[in-house]
């Protein structure tokens, strides 16, 4: 009777609140210790993990067994075969009156020198659009430089603009028959780091040895050449194809009351490159995508599914990504976000939401407003990861972090656990805790119907 | 006629303004791009040049056509003979369950591994002491690993404080039979740059493999042994003695009109250690100091004659110093002081003179207040080459930069142009010019008589 009494008292408080209070539930957040636990573990014991690696297969089996000690349900590996590219030698050294050494780095899916290196007279461009215009026969059997200098900017914006120093300027150089190519780093610092990342030969383009120098060096070349003599330089370079390699994703849940509301995937990216530990790329986001969803998980179970995905060989091509697109697309998805900009604090909300779904960003933007977050009219993309999904019609709220400083590290040796501020990441576990709160409890609709940026 | 009265009219402003108007020359220097010039072709020009090798010598030739361009009198090389050590391979790896690279480089004079590495498990001591008081038995066939941590200090007092961690843990950790030893670098930054220096086995000590870990590493590595398990190591040092090479000091002089009024010693050091250009230890002081003294120069003839010396092989134990005052300590000096603590600004006039010169300092101190400077009670020592001498009674002054932020460069990769601020270097070479002006033309005596601190 007594015990009846209670659950009688209990009720309305039961349904007043729920168990998801996302105020709550942020507010607690910020006191996170379990994304810092995450991420030092992940980049202590693992370290580096490049795609298609043994160390990234080690990473996938300790998350496997971090996420079920954790309590998520359906842990579990979906792999898939990638080629793999992996580092050799790389040194560079100026030749001539003025012999020294420069730091370089190999680009992803650079050619290899011979063993004893190539050696050549550098020709240098300003951007891309200088190197599209210059005839193959300036640069028959040089060593291109390219030396447009990346910008600082808050949103990350400057990385699209001059990727294509990367992405696109090694295939140039090659179709024109340049002997090697060696960029100015994708990379906002003067430290001696070079930065590396992706780049795919087009079609038709033969492989040659394609290299990043760090800024410092890059300074130290075109130094060089403005006093006018001919530079020449010797690079050594054996990266190689080492053939077809498994990745995969690794895959947690929250297991939702309606399977009908759709699946809330959230997550960040497992891989990292070779030359760091992969902290704010994206140790950081697997972490704090975690931390968030163990929160609502130890709160009470949600409405909607919370999917967590830790994806494989995003670094190389997006492939984690694509294969759980082309496994999981027919799935109903309530929205679809990844972490993915390092560790900085959140400092705006993007949304892609279904028209209906008006009330949920505005219960969003209220739930992230103390902690300095502010609703943007931008169109949220969702992250690399999960871009195409979002492209093609799935909702996702894009938590943006700030990116002023993020490609000071991007990619380079330098990306360690020191790196990430515990508060700043704790503000991110917040607000993804906060967010995810408001999504996987949400009366609307999110599956299905266009979604649209949603200004206030 | 006109030109008889004209001189006439000239000859009282010649007698009343001295051509060295300390306020005058210094607000001049404000501007000063002469430092900026040397210190950009010495580091893009010759690049890193470590003592006794090829590019030092490179570095003396360069010097040499530059100092007299520049107009200096007796512009000579004085070559002396030193052992070489130089830098081979160096790798170091994680084994067991958490393979992973780690980023070291090795301390001069370490001895080499065999080219295949030495494996070993590695035993941690938080200090000097620690090592110190530990059984060889323990050591035995280990890789130790001493952790101490330098903090900063404007003064760079930390240096002689954490030093025996790099000068002393080696010879110990020798001793007790280990068969390497790793540091934590002696460094104030949380890049991935090990920072390098030199030590010398003590008698008795065999040489073993010999290397810092950047700071990130060597958190990494403590991380791995606070879970518990051993940790073992792969090394890869290959450095080598290369025999008796040859090492020099550049010399250039400012003819003084007054011989018996002794010499006025300024300078700065010529090579660098090999991993970066070198720009602020010591391509800043060696630029500096010929900046002033250049603008002594052309402002007229100075009393005493300024001597510039470009010491040759500081890094590698003060050889050049050393080299110098064999040769030199029987003439006259009025002052010897040596820039050798970076580029950034000078906060801190410390003195070492004869009583009788109490006058100097003050019109020192004056000629130094706008620049934002102050005096100290310290006694000065004058710069690491000309410590002997002035420890055995030649007067000193010392121009303290502020060394905050030196350490998190100071024998790094990353020691290269790019961290110059010009307009710190310029504040520089405003403090010496002022210095040199009051010192070069003192009516005081300056030779012989103890230097002291001279308080106000």
């Amino acid at each position: 009777m007594l015990k009846q009494r209670l659950a009688l008292l209990a009720l309305p408080f039961l349904v007043a609140a729920a168990p998801h209070d996302a105020e709550k539930l942020r507010d607690a957040a910020l006191k996170d210790t379990v994304a810092w636990d995450i991420v030092e573990d992940l980049t202590t014991e693992i370290g580096p993990r490049l795609a298609g690696t043994e160390a990234e297969a080690r990473a996938r089996a300790w998350a496997v067994a971090r996420l079920k000690a954790m309590g998520f349900a359906n842990v579990r590996v979906e792999e898939f075969d990638m080629p793999v590219w992996v580092r050799g030698e790389e040194r560079a050294e100026v030749l001539g009156g003025n012999p020294q050494p420069l730091a370089l780095t190999a680009l992803g899916n650079s050619g290899a020198t011979p063993p004893q290196g190539v050696e050549a007279e550098v020709i240098a461009f300003d951007s891309v659009a200088e190197l599209t215009a210059a005839s193959a026969e300036r640069l028959r059997g040089k060593i291109v430089f390219v030396t447009h200098r990346m910008n600082k900017a808050q949103d990350g914006s400057s990385y699209g603009y001059f990727g294509p120093v990367r992405r696109l300027a090694p295939s140039i150089a090659s179709q024109k028959g340049a002997a090697a190519i060696v960029i100015r780093s994708l990379g906002t610092d003067n430290h001696r780091f070079p930065h590396t990342g992706n780049q795919s030969w087009s079609d038709g383009a033969q492989p040659i040895p394609a290299a990043a120098l760090s800024n410092p060096d890059a300074d130290q070349l075109e130094r060089l050449i403005k006093r006018g003599k001919p530079v020449r330089l010797r690079l050594v370079l054996t990266p190689r194809q080492v053939g077809i390699g498994k990745s995969g994703n690794v895959i947690a849940e929250v297991p939702g009351t309606d399977p009908r509301a759709g699946i809330v995937l959230v997550g960040g990216h497992l891989d990292s490159w070779d030359l760091g530990t992969g902290a704010i790329d994206d140790g950081a986001g697997v972490a704090i995508t975690a931390a968030a969803a163990k929160r609502i998980m130890d709160a009470g179970r949600p409405k909607r599914t919370i999917r967590l995905v830790w994806f494989g060989a995003e670094e190389v091509g997006v492939r984690g990504g694509e294969a759980y697109r082309s496994r999981h697309s027919g799935e109903p998805h309530a929205l679809a976000s990844e972490s993915d900009f390092g560790a900085d604090r959140i400092w705006r909300v993007d949304f892609a939401l279904p028209p209906a779904a008006k009330a949920v960003a505005d219960r969003i933007e209220a739930a992230l407003a103390p902690l300095g977050i502010a609703r943007s009219s931008v169109q949220a993309r969702g992250g690399p990861d999960v871009g195409a999904l979002v492209a093609s019609g799935v909702p996702a709220v894009t938590l943006q972090q700030d990116g002023t400083d993020y490609f000071d590290l991007h990619h380079t040796h330098d990306d360690t656990l020191d790196k990430i501020d515990p508060r700043k990441l704790a503000q991110n576990v917040a607000a993804w805790t906060a967010m995810l709160a408001v999504v996987a409890n949400a009366p609307e609709p999110l599956v299905g119907g266009a979604a649209q940026s949603l200004p206030k």
